[in-house]
């Protein structure tokens, strides 16, 4: 079972989503694309990483950055592994002290950390099975206000 | 320099405050108090540990805790330091591989972190000088939906 790589390709959101985004995930070879709706707190902190604005002070997620660097972990990948009863469900896997780990995370925690150490984001087939839309090569992704509300929800 | 060790005593917001919350935290020994204006979804990280609510999966900053138990990492306290140019600065103390560590944070993500691990929350004496609010004793704090706007932002 091979995992899928993805990269982002959308951070969108709509008047009636009540203040939810829709992360949109693209396969890097391949047309799917997996949409997961997260927070806006988590999708302002991968849009301020992406556009690469530098907060005056340490976000949330940069302290989590920084406490993998000050004890020596490196962030190897981050799979959302798993779909659950409408929930995304996301491992961060890292090593520590020589020995390979993993924490369990929601999808956009573990993306805004991807983004911060340049960490591949992969998708179990699976899950990509389940909830991944096909698109045509180029054409992007058809996010209409009503799609949004109707994806799972981390 | 001692430090002063504090109790959180108040988290409030007002109508006014745009989305903003006082955190306000009050002397162990002695009455004074010190409102520092955080974020709205700090302050539900907060809030949320404080009323013992577990959320179904781990929030931004329970992950932050998940990840100093899997690497083994000690929360030993967490310090308000530092008032500069109306924001409040705070570090997160730690033991890791026997040494003790420290991280630049915000408070709110410090005590964000603090009540996870039960660890005890520390401001400096010229933290506490400068910005601290005197109050008799018994009798809260006085918190006006002014007063918030108008105190030291982090």
């Amino acid at each position: 079972m091979e995992l899928i790589q993805v990269d982002i390709v959308g951070l969108s959101t709509s008047p009636t989503s009540g203040g939810a985004y829709a992360l949109v995930l693209g396969e890097i070879e391949g047309n799917r694309r997996l949409p997961i709706i997260i927070g806006a707190f988590e999708a302002q902190a991968i849009a301020l990483e992406l556009e690469k604005i530098q907060p005056p002070r340490p976000m949330t997620h940069d302290l989590l950055r920084d406490l993998f660097e000050a004890v020596g972990a490196e962030v190897l990948s981050v799979v959302i592994d798993e779909l659950r009863d409408g929930t995304f469900y996301a491992k961060i896997r890292f090593v520590h002290n020589g020995r390979e780990r993993q924490l369990d995370a929601r999808p956009s925690d573990a993306v805004a950390l991807a983004v911060r150490v340049d960490a591949p984001i992969f998708v179990a087939p699976a899950v990509m099975e389940e909830a991944g839309i096909p698109t045509e090569e180029g054409t992007g992704f058809p996010l209409s206000s009503e799609s949004v509300e109707e994806e799972p929800q981390e």
